[in-house]
């Protein structure tokens, strides 16, 4: 199977990464063909599969490497980020997803909630299967619920244009950062690492987690369409309001808040707008030295790890992933 | 807290169907104090708690009966049943379940769906922490995703008026059954069951969600509105095409077909002489023989377990919610 051009960098993770894919497809099975091959479809395009990556490359961690269990769990972790990803494009009524066609757009809302029901059971079926042994001994950081917590209060927060930079933190550590660190930490027990380096593991994902989401949606200000894929300022014109934004506010609420009561009607010229006016307080930058410390924050705990090809290859991957020309 | 006062007659089962309930919200934990507000008050109009009530009467199969794990699971069971309900309603778009404002009426869809997929992995946060050793024991008959294999079937049948009895069974199985029977399961694997005695529980538990499922549906042809809770026929207006109707057709197709083009917009006089229809061609007492041989083959399984006051409990119970005039 086809995986992202970004692993030809990368041949020592790609046999692994492309186990990955077929494992998930392999244990999409239901009574329906139909149904069946539109579920599998979800895994063609492919994305970037970043977190299985994360997951085996932890796996590595350990004395005791057994890569049929790194592969379920990398799978499990990138199954359960499916099921969030194919509700969350019902929710903001994404048209498309890594250049296809959604699956809400193609069969409609409510085939699309009922396949991400099923990727989520299908997550934790392959956990009880494949990893029941760590989750015996994890259970405490396995609480998955944690990670809607983050979607449930961005939603509550929606239009509540005084959010803080503490609130902004603890939402994309429930959304995002939760399940870098649940797939680094098992990766990590998989391998018999030590409880120790196991934590290690759980806080670079965290902090790889944060560094991530900030640069995601530093994109929203920056990129182009074509390239982010999706319009400019969406985030703002849904009521998501994200660090640049939030930084920029203390410096100029009173300019930035009529444009703000547009919502979804806010027009392209003044989102450019807008947009200058963020990049000119510098929200920006300031997310950015923020994103950077989340980086070095990441690297200090990948230093505490046991020597081996795999932390170059993390070192590699984070800085490629992370660096601010990226 | 208050519970269905149908429990009234189990005065042996009120205690522990309570504590299902406490435990369930005790475990509801987010960091934003409205949404906990409002996901704890899901349950609080209180369903009747039949799931959690067979889990917890299969629990006293074996010779180890360790209360606090049948708690859990039931708790488990009824989340995850919760979790169904809540995306159902969207799917369905309910305007009311168990006499309240449904969820997405008062927050939006999108709050639904998200709380929706936390009631998922809470129950699987649940299991993980308390059931972890049955899951060892028993994952492939965990495989929840196949409780969505069934809503995803019912969803893609929809307006296929076509649909055989085989279809019909195999989507109930799923979509009903599976719950009921991975309960009785891990209920009677908990109580340190035998491997006989739990498979036992477990075809109880599937012949009950089956005889359960085709009453439901037969309901939809003879219950008035305010008892059923939805407008009459409001399957065959969804094209859900239920077991009275599949059989009807058989007999009266020519006569259907005709009202069924009309899908959402069939009036009410329309639906009273499609009602008239299928009850003069037999369908509903075609169904109810159905569910009749499902209730007897229930007491057939129950009959192979050890002796005990649950076995006269779980007796009075099955009749009483499948016996032909309730």
């Amino acid at each position: 199977m086809r995986i992202h051009h970004m692993w030809d960098a990368y041949p020592e993770l790609q046999t692994d990464i492309s186990r990955v894919l077929q494992f998930i497809e392999s244990h999409i099975r239901v009574r329906d063909d139909t149904i069946e091959a539109v579920i599998r479809e979800l895994m063609l395009p492919g994305g970037k599969l970043l977190r299985p990556a994360y997951t085996l490359l932890c796996s590595k961690i350990g004395p005791r490497q057994t890569e049929e269990n790194a592969v379920a769990l990398a799978a499990a972790i990138e199954t359960l980020h499916m099921a969030t990803l194919v509700h969350d494009d019902v929710i903001d009524e994404s048209v498309t997803r890594r250049g296809m066609t959604t699956l809400h757009e193609r069969f409609g809302n409510k085939f699309a909630i009922y396949a991400g029901d099923y990727l989520f059971c299908l997550c934790f079926s392959i956990l009880s299967r494949y990893a029941s042994s760590l989750i015996q001994n994890g259970f405490d950081f396995l609480s998955m619920e944690k990670i809607l917590d983050g979607e449930l209060a961005q939603l509550h927060a929606r239009f509540q244009s005084q959010v803080s930079v503490k609130h902004y933190l603890a939402r994309i550590s429930g959304k995002t950062a939760r399940l870098f660190a649940i797939g680094c930490y098992f990766g990590a027990l998989s391998s018999e690492a030590s409880e120790k380096e196991a934590r290690a593991a759980w806080n670079m994902g965290h902090y790889i987690g944060m560094a991530f989401q900030i640069k995601d949606d530093i994109l929203d200000y920056e990129g182009e369409q074509a390239r982010v894929g999706k319009p400019v300022l969406h985030d703002i014109r849904q009521g998501i309001y994200t660090l640049p934004f939030i930084y920029a506010m203390k410096e100029e609420e009173e300019r930035l808040r009529p444009y703000l009561e547009r919502r979804e009607q806010l027009s392209d010229e003044h989102a450019e707008e807008v947009k200058e006016l963020i990049i000119k307080a510098g929200g920006i930058e300031h997310a950015q030295s923020v994103a950077d410390r989340y980086t070095s924050k990441a690297l200090a705990q990948l230093a505490l790890m046991p020597d081996g090809d795999y932390k170059q290859t993390l070192k590699k991957l984070t800085l490629q992933l992370l660096r601010r020309d990226t």
